[in-house]
């Protein structure tokens, strides 16, 4: 009987996966993994060096994506029947073997391993294992505390709307923003606009080689970098009542 | 030369802490943590079993709080006066020799050895190593995506005000509410006003022997969990645009 193993393998330090997935990645005879085509996929990355040297790999490719526009019902109905596919072929493997799928991070939070994980219910076993979230290995890097005491904690997607995501930044202690890329300008507006750009950190390839740690305000407007996260630190308010 | 390494041991089971934590954790000859007087610590109880046989071992003991009212001035300075102590000892000790502290979870993500963090820096080389947050592994014993496609995410802690916890409850997506213990029944006022008990999810000792999980207008009112947290998952926001 076969099964699924979804991995979270946390920021990108293979170091900071967990004892179980490592344990998982390294026996693994069958891994499946997302990726872009034409590139060799960030959860694929991280496990570099790990992985039997028999293992069967089973990349899944995201449909070309450039031509088409974001939201476009077009889109929409291209990834939802690549993920349908996905499953189906997962579904196939899992019932005769057992198939960990590789995914950067947490896969319950924001991991595109959900698309899928909705799609297999009832059909196969499925166990996920947790991972440290990408904001963490980020924050991490920066090495202060993002949050303390009573602080609140906003985590935003840079794909919102400027105004939403000004009025959030406002509102929060600590703020964490994901899915900058090419919302990284909006994102520095909005900053600049709810008064929180000169406590912003910009942090690119959090834990990975490669990593950049710079404030906000420092990265040229032209650039656009990789795997990025903007973090703003919580100050810990009534910090001293905080246990 | 002497240093702290301080190591997010992860939400509780001890397969969750990171490959690198793992490491240290064995290899320690000096462990610090924190704990309750006459408690043997969240902290301590996740490593049973892997230090080593002549490991030396710190406790912190936190001041004796019943007596006291939290956020009173004599409370504040007793925790100031005990935050002090701790990092006079780890000082100490950290300048002849290598000592592992101890933190659940994640240390940048409400941890109490920040208060040490912050008193230690400049006096002793410190490295933090990034584990999962609790809340993280508690979200993965619900088995649901916590979050997805554009959904804001607020983490809010239990002590804050009833009227400041309705309104952020009814303005994010996806909730996480740490701190709860004493605090739980006003967050569930605060849900019921805010229109989202019926979706929220009471996760106690998470990961950890003696989990439950359970939907929280089941538990009952006179209910006191322990090492409990509160979720309400988002509903996946606009997710054909997740990429």
């Amino acid at each position: 009987m076969g099964a699924i193993i979804c991995c979270g393998l946390g920021p990108g330090d293979p170091e900071l996966m967990s004892v179980r997935a490592d344990r998982e990645v390294r026996a693994a005879k069958h891994v499946a993994y997302f990726r872009k085509k034409g590139h060799p996929g960030q959860a694929r990355r991280i496990v570099e060096g790990l992985l039997a040297e028999d293992v069967c790999e089973y990349p899944m490719e995201y449909p070309v994506t450039t031509e088409i526009s974001f939201g476009s019902a077009e889109y929409v109905r291209l990834l939802a029947d690549f993920y349908d596919e996905c499953a189906e072929r997962l579904a196939r493997l899992a019932s005769v073997a057992k198939v960990v799928v590789l995914c950067e991070g947490d896969p319950y939070f924001y991991g595109s391993f959900m698309h899928l994980h909705a799609r297999l219910q009832g059909r196969v076993a499925i166990e996920v294992i947790a991972g440290i979230p990408g904001m963490a290995g980020c924050w991490n890097s920066v090495g202060q505390p993002i949050a303390l005491g009573d602080d609140v904690t906003t985590v935003l997607m840079g794909t919102l709307a400027e105004d939403e995501l000004e009025r959030r930044m406002r509102n929060s202690d600590a703020l964490v923003i994901m899915k900058t890329g090419r919302n990284l300008q909006k994102v520095r507006r909005a900053l600049v606009s709810a008064d929180r750009l000169a406590d912003a950190w910009l942090v690119e390839r959090g834990t990975m080689p490669g990593e950049r740690v710079a404030r906000l305000m420092d990265v040229h407007e032209a650039d656009c970098p990789y795997f990025a996260i903007v973090l703003v630190h919580g100050r810990g308010r009534r910090m001293e009542c905080a246990e």
